[in-house]
């Protein structure tokens, strides 16, 4: 099996991307991450761009020790000196420079000739070797340049001293049979390719840039240029979970491996959707939070029987959470009834019919079927959901010099009572008086509010997550009033934990 | 040029993805808006899955009358008579049947005999030519099954009536290569397949499910099943919009065409994104909200040159938003300089790079650089924020039968105002009672509260977004008081108005 090499790029052209800013210590940060899943070189910054990336750069290279630490820098003496300044105290230090080699790019944007940019990567690459002896050249938007060309432009760049070669399909532009046809072409026509890896560093403006990858491996690429939850400018960078998880996955056919620590996948996805706020759709293949769940009810089936069937990797191996199967509507009889049972009821066969009608009566109207919901249908109890506590009344003060007051009059099991509490603004002042009431210590895991409709008295949604005991529950309420939909939405998180309270002890 | 046929699933398999249930009204209106996007083929649900999905089949039956409406059925008589019962009002009904034809399905999950399940397909397309002429058969798990055993059964669906045969990767296993070489070997081994349209149905666990479709096609399948933003079961299916804009990017070298009217897309997009809760990432490509946005200085400076060196679609083509070069600490002087001319500034030389310089050093601090941004700083008065408008104290007080009231004091430009008013929840009364102060009509556009921390002291943080006259500006603050940041977010917001005003005045 051959090693693919995994270059990570999510500090620099992840980085890149429309509204992320990471600061040094944040970047520092990631690296350590990146590091701990065990890519092979952590593109770290382009210094020349700013002070912090320049920054970035220095500090990642003084602390990672056992990678190899890249630099960004355009073919242009300043940015690449500033490249190997930046670059100092790395061990195995990078500098990674490119100059377009597309007609499109030499004569609309920079304005030279093809000699002339040829010159410019000479001159470039062989600076950079005063550096560093790895050097990786990339001729920017490779897939839109002349073929012959761009052999040429790589043949400079080897001869001056680069190691790596990168062809970037810098617009997402590439089909994936015409990439693998450009990688044959290229290591067909340049002269002195034997000894160079092919990099391939790809965009996916039209939702290529993995299956572009993996055909360039397929056709002799060696290295891979990623980003972490596939991040970076407009569309982003081919996403390296879902590389990783191609190669292992497919190892036996590929005959190709990585020394990623896949383990490290989920939390590394975490840790960048939380440092830049970019949000992980939940059907994003490998670390979307649904893509190990199963819902339609011949999956579901097929599941139980044999995780083979529907399943060709496990999110354990990614260090993600075990595959669900999620009870709902799509659901059938059998996911239905080992559920029951892994409840520890045992029925009888036309117990189990009634029960699963009720089920599926309930599932069209709620969606989702939680694990108290199914406790209530086997009691057969299931009213809506049961109003053990109701909300009578609230009133809260609060303002800049007031200590935030809410008084809260709850019905509790049909009995009026009432509780005023102070706290640290109006939601943890009214949670707190509902707290006294109730006497059960339930912990605020997550809060949310979004606008539903727009205008200032717009519709508020509020959905909480809080925990009791070892249970995880989720409530929600909609109000225009911010505050009376944070009470309702805990009154109803705390109403499903009495629900499955109740259902224990029968 | 041929077509391609765009099969969409978003209402069937995308509706199965977990945690996705729509009613009979949205699943409607989803399928008008399908119409509207011009699919050649809508899957309008799974009639005996449930009495939502049968009833969905009906009245999508009963209103969309120049499309064809499919729904689903496993190969088993009380299926087949159900979807057909389901479509009784179809204009142009298609019965899409389907039975697993990979080893692994049959033995684990069926235990059938590769006979027994040639049987239930003879049996299931010859009933479902009862109901229509349209009968679609897909062997589910095609891409694991037995090359051979897979043409036969395919065979039998012809044979028995079926007009398409779609090829499932179920499992989202497929490689591209080896997706192609498997459609290469259908078309030449199946007896009968001359007449036959092929249809792909890829899933995208690993990735890759639209690249396996865009090779399918090349190799000579027709139809394309998709579904909106890529949903479905677990990872979900192929993107609908990524498909669309492959084939309409690349037309002139794929020879083919769709008969989808581009324009819908991003209309599609969002409406799919609300009803289903499925958030969509920001570097998705075609739909995210970055994917149309140049950060990096030299790509804007490229495409402030020639839009083709960076761009290889339009986003009205989608009808999305034109292009935006949002400027930021990697932003190069060309960016810069355009948008300062854009904002009516004409700065000399030696001012440019005096404000150049204050700009990067504003943007390595503050990420994105707003209008109001630049303009202080063309105006070298920036401080951090100049506050023309500064809280001095407020008091809400609200409840179940109170009316929200709040009273609200700000320094105005030195000058101490106050004012009260009662509203829609506490947070609509503090924003009227600012307005009685300000006398300005600002629109509250979008607002969102997010805990940062957790715990019911957690501090929130909101994101506000208003309009002022033509100008959007966002606002935000963080409290543990979720009212004061609400407040304090809002004065933001004014306070930038308030230096745009000032700055269109000099």
């Amino acid at each position: 099996m051959e090693k693919i090499y995994i270059f990570d790029t999510t500090l620099r052209d992840g980085e890149q991307a429309p509204g992320i800013h990471l600061n040094v210590r944040q970047k520092l940060q990631l690296a350590e991450q990146l590091d701990r899943l065990n890519v092979d070189i952590i593109e770290a910054g382009f210094p020349i761009s700013s002070k912090s990336d320049f920054n970035s750069v220095v500090e990642i290279s003084k602390t990672i020790k056992n990678k190899r630490i890249a630099a960004l820098a355009r073919a242009v003496p300043k940015d690449i000196d500033t490249a190997g300044e930046a670059l100092k105290f790395a061990k195995y230090p990078v500098i990674h420079t490119f100059i377009s080699s597309s007609d499109i790019h030499l004569e609309y944007q920079f304005k030279k000739t093809r000699q002339e940019a040829l010159d410019l990567a000479e001159t470039a690459v062989k600076l950079a070797r005063k550096y560093t002896d790895n050097v990786e050249f990339s001729a920017m938007d490779a897939t839109r340049s002349d073929r012959d060309f761009l052999c040429r432009m790589y043949e400079v760049a080897i001869k001056a001293g680069a190691k790596v070669l990168n062809v970037p399909d810098t617009v997402g532009y590439a089909l994936p049979e015409e990439y693998a046809s450009l990688i044959d072409y290229l290591i067909q026509n340049i002269k002195g390719i034997e000894d160079i890896i092919i990099s391939v560093h790809c965009h996916n403006d039209l939702g290529l840039a993995v299956a572009n990858s993996i055909l360039a491996i397929q056709h002799g690429a060696r290295q891979i240029e990623v980003a972490v939850n596939g991040i970076g400018e407009r569309a982003g960078n081919a996403a390296l979970e879902e590389i990783a998880m191609i190669i292992d996955t497919r190892k036996k056919d590929l005959n190709f491996y990585t020394d990623l620590n896949l383990k490290e996948i989920m939390r590394t996805s975490t840790l960048v959707r939380h440092l830049t706020g970019y949000s992980v759709a939940p059907n994003k293949p490998i670390v979307g939070k649904n893509v190990f769940t199963h819902e339609a009810g011949i999956h579901q089936d097929g599941m139980l029987k044999h995780p083979s069937t529907y399943e060709i990797m496990k999110p354990e191996d990614i260090g993600s959470q075990p595959t669900r199967l999620l009870l709902g509507k799509h659901s059938g009889r059998h996911a239905f009834i080992k559920r029951i049972n892994e409840l520890g009821f045992s029925l009888k066969e036309n117990e189990v019919e009634k029960a699963f009608l009720k089920f599926k009566e309930l599932a069209e109207r709620k969606g989702e079927i939680s694990d108290a919901d199914l406790k209530a249908i086997v009691n057969e109890e299931i009213r809506e959901i049961e109003e053990f506590f109701r909300l009578k009344y609230y009133q809260v003060i609060n303002g800049s010099s007031i200590k935030s007051t809410a008084t809260v009059g709850l019905e509790v099991n049909g009995n009026f009572m009432e509780s005023a509490a102070y706290g640290d603004g109006p939601v943890d002042a009214s949670f707190k008086a509902i707290d006294n009431i109730t006497s059960m210590k339930v912990e605020l895991l997550d809060y949310n509010i979004e606008a539903v409709t727009s205008g200032k008295d717009a519709i508020g949604s509020v959905k909480i997550t809080v925990k009791y005991k070892d249970l995880e529950v989720m409530g929600s309420a909609i109000s225009t009033d911010v505050i009376e939909a944070s009470i309702k939405s805990y009154i109803d998180a705390l109403n499903r934990i009495m629900i499955y309270k109740a259902n224990q002890n029968t």
